[in-house]
């Protein structure tokens, strides 16, 4: 296993295809192809292979959970808005074993109350919260480390 | 009308179709296909025609419940997750004008508080929850009944 | 074990002995009577040997639920008003190490809102609401299922 | 039906037959043997017929609302300590279909907060709070006048 | 004293003026003259002295108590919307010292949730609630039998 | 009816007759002396008679509800800072059985959270919110096309 | 600016497509296709151009404000049972920085409770609630005037 | 009084009987009637005199509360369910006047949150928490020293 | 500036006439005309003109913060009772555009619980709590003092 | 007494210390050195003997507090954070039964909602709330005045 | 270990030190040192080794608890007013891996509303509450009689 | 400012000194020297300075954060229990106007519902919660690349 590289999916929620032009005093002014590009190339060193995938759809995105559930070792979920009411991702998340970190861009706690909430953060085994579009590049980092100390 | 099948659309909500592989101590061992065959064989022997749709998208369970407000005589749907917040999909079972049986696997009110409270369950005539698949054979009896009582 | 009958203990509540007379649009028009009859021939048919009773009385139904521990394989009942507060009844049901099925003639999430919430469902394996009195004979029916599930 | 008497069950909850011991400053130093006296007393003038029951037993007040569904024009009852909870108590009351007067020795409204609520108080056509032993009296005043402007 | 008739001010707060006309299923049929002219037929067989004053201003309520503190040995006011909110009538009723009752024409508990929450109720000495115009009678006679029973 | 003109009377609550002058961010700058001209223009161009009042004294509101409740086909009314708690302006609206719209001049939805509550909503007929003094032509608008659907 | 005609999105949420069949005592008796066609000619009569879309999907209608983010000046949605709880919808109409306003046929604030909770109302600039179809008539009318106004 | 015994009362509410059967993890292996011999021998050795009874009635608790408000110097109660609901036994605690202290054999802190909740624990003088039936030891030594610190 | 006066606008609020009589304990034995004697007498040392209003209306505190926009530099209000639900009164305040300095004589926090929140306070610059009538004349020296910090 | 000067403890909670550099929008610009030489000035001039302290030790507050209980004849304290929670300090303040006067530096109740809860109020005589390091002043001259109007 | 006592730390919280000065109604009369006293000789009494600190620190107390982890058997602790919010408290005791009893001088269940939650009672085995200083023997006492029945 | 490091205080607040020892499930079984020897062994490779202090004292974090306000360039804290309620901690946090990072061991969303609530939150820039002693160097990773960015 040390040998084979660890397989991470990476899912972005509603929304944040639109990072870049959206609100960029709260998310940043990175484009989400930008911080993208700054995934694979972080995977790239990593030696982690990432699969990336944004969607508006909770369906699609309960989907893509569920099809990646023998391919991955891990995923990296930045649920978007879903993240306060979505319990079908949660129990999506729930129902594949994986180990799940929980991303966001923004520091939700200093936003609306309702931000400070997730539905999916209990299913997680932790969350990277504010720092733009690094928090992704953190989560592998953390994903990479978890396997390490556990061999 | 008592010679004319009654029918009935069968609905699994949001993750339903991982059931057997997901979480087996909370919601059995039984793979989903098992499921609708009991409900298949239990429906040829009760007289009652059905039709069994999964999907992950509330979109397409909204969709299809209005698709078959003429066609069918009543829904038993288990929401899955959507249970909990899904206002859309309430407002749909009660746009169609059917009875509507509601259908849990597991005893939800043994697990977490949020489990407890469904949106759907007000505009239903019933619930039955906890007796894994075999919940919604009890739920086409009961339909079965309901309609034989008032005749 | 396959041929010994299952022995279950059905208890009915508070005020349920007045069914058919009071709100009959609410909890149906057909008595307790009626309602017990269908029962014991609903048993008789499942070889399922049944024990009823009702009591307006929170303590007789615990002392009934305590001395029926050796006899029942497991309970079905209405806890009638004492749904929403009988944390006494809680415990003697939770005391007996019995499957209990909880049974409600009316769908309780329609009406007030402090019937939505029982003190009792969380001990309980499952319920059945809102079918009248033919709930009772789907108690039964999902207990001795899940009886054979486990054979 | 104007010359025969209207009929009236007095009942009192829990702990009103220390009425006159139990904590004078809230409850009065009446005893509640001259409470009752009153109440016949002033039963006698008024032309109404009544019966007085007081217990300590959910159940037997419950019995005894049920036992007199037949024989009660109206019920005048001060459901003590169960006015906060007891649901099934409530239920009885509705069950049997006849005008019900709540009344309480104490203002409620000043004591502990949980005695601001009462399940009670909900089905019934009104309450007398806070005048002790006479608050009977109103309420057979009261029922007696409802009788008379329907007439 | 027990020769000098007591003297009780009776107040109406907003819109009961218009009882009578105003959702007559709720409130009853019964215009606010009739009420008043009953309120003072029964003040003179019980040997009291009433002054009556409806307003629709808070304001004018307020005044109007603290103007007949050294006249009136009671009040008994239907503080109508006000009871949910006016902490102002509140204090001014609890400023002048008086014993208060307050009366409901409908049952305020069996309409909307708010109506149950009376921020007056705590300051008086006792409430009945439910019967209509002849509440304000039932409040004379039960002032009454305070001071008897005091004398 | 179609030939004679709808009567609606405008009322604007406490505080509106600055508008113009008070927090021209929130509630814009112009000028209530400005929008009763508008509103008076839009009136006689839709045929449609009004009367316009504005008070900073609930009392004095619900004394022109009342006494417009013959004169009036319908009211339109902001009732500024007493949307939030006065039950007794709403008991009036109720009382006078008349259709009620609501209007306010900004969108109270992202301000405070106590100003996403109103007392009054619930017994109208619909809200304009957040188009500042041109809420009340939309209102008169909305008032006349209703008519005209039932006609 | 002013000779080009104002653009602009309007959004129906989930079941919108059946109103005028859906609980018409609630929705109205108006098919949706009639009220698109009063929405489309009244449009035409202000010199507005729309673009009309249902959708039963949150991804749908949140991929729909996204791809009109260029295209329109303003955007009228009813987002139906997701006002409650889509987030993930707040959210896209808050990214395109487009001026929005909301709109119900029913009066949200005299049904269910949950219903007088939006999620949306905060991010709009006001809301047209009560009025039927001929709300969009008067959202239109409101973007409108507000264009003026600026101009 | 230093030479006559101390006379408590120790009232077992409902389910305790089981006690020793019942959920040992949680109530201990100690059978009820052990329990009881080891109350007995603490008291003959502490000069006390007990009696005991338990009861799955709540209107027995309160009888025998009321009928040992003479002989008793003190009360020791395990409410059992009742401590969190039952307001009829705490008025009936505190109708006689004395010393109460409240014995639970498990921390009811450390279970469901509903049992953190006491209705009787305000009335008492104090209590005794956790430590399975040696709870009632420590109560009635705590309740000597109480009396000798004041002596 | 430094030479003329600062003009200072003092308001009491429902009630506070009859300070000195009423509940003494709470409110203090100095009657109303010798607390607005010592302002006056305070005032005159400060070299502040003062004008002083009370009144049990709402309206017309509103009205005078109103008619005093232009003629006060600052406002002093004991809102009395209003202070806990008056948001007409708050927006009155918060219209003028005035430094506004809130007075309560009592400790409005050791009472009862809804006299702990104000919702006056969020749009004043400070509270003087607790120290009777000599909290006006605090309050007064605040605002001079203010004015000579920023000076 | 009135010769020997009275003797006051004013304490500082966490964080004061950076006042003057800490968020001057908010608490000033004012150097918590400037405060305290202000204080020790307008101490001079009424004749009180101060002592002053500040500390970000919940402990070390506690202990002064204590160890000034015969020395001081009133406390002055700006509890900082710990205004909001610490359940151990306002024990300290209640238990050396000293008047106690709370100041804050800001507006509490235009802050964040948490602000707005004080544990500390209930048990102090009263409070200074926004005036900046003038409050300090303010409170003194509060505590003078009530010596003065006792003697 | 049958014959080396048990070896048990006594933390008394903030201001237990003032124990017999402060509030006497409340905590009693016995100063500390006599309750120390008592609680040494008992704990010879019993063979249990005891050390006691008393500490207005929490720090203190969290590193006394730690640096005890090794050479106590149990702790015994009274919070005093850390009791309602010091998590990192609780975190101690949880930490060092011990049995810990919670003690309370007075019942915290008859006095504030916020006394009623100890943020430290799920972590104990038991409480020992409204005992005064003889609480300390009782828990001892306890913790020896556990010892006992495990051996 | 590329050239010379960036300045990073790491804080540990209570009992994160017994980390590996405590509750092992919980925390990880590494010891807290080795995370502190971890956290310098990656600050050496990314050239940045660290002092790093552990105390259980909320007043010595307090301390050192001020301390520490001309030094720091950044924060990392984890505040352990302080975390649910240290105001002053948080309000010390926001004095020094230094961006922080909060680090979590554990999932705190996966545990008692009380930890899913963080008084520091609001005024970070960032939380990295989950992921063990490596979280500490995710966080340094976070600020050194956000520097980076703003570079």
């Amino acid at each position: 296993m040390p040998d084979s590289p660890m397989k991470v999916l990476v899912l972005h929620g509603p929304n944040l295809n639109l990072t870049g032009f959206r609100e960029p005093d709260v998310y940043g002014k990175k484009p989400i192809e930008q911080i993208d590009a700054d995934i694979r190339s972080a995977a790239a060193k990593l030696n982690v292979e990432v699969r990336i995938l944004q969607s508006n759809h909770e369906g699609i995105l309960i989907d893509t959970v569920q099809e990646h559930r023998r391919w991955a070792d891990a995923i990296v979920i930045n649920p978007g808005g879903l993240t306060h009411y979505s319990i079908a991702l949660r129990d999506a998340l729930m129902s594949v074993r994986l180990p799940v970190v929980e991303v966001h861009l923004s520091n939700v706690h200093s936003r609306e109350d309702f931000r400070r909430h997730s539905v999916i953060a209990p299913i997680t085994i932790g969350q990277v919260v504010g720092f733009g579009g690094y928090g992704y590049v953190l989560a592998l980092t953390a994903l990479l480390n978890l396997e390490r100390e556990v061999v």
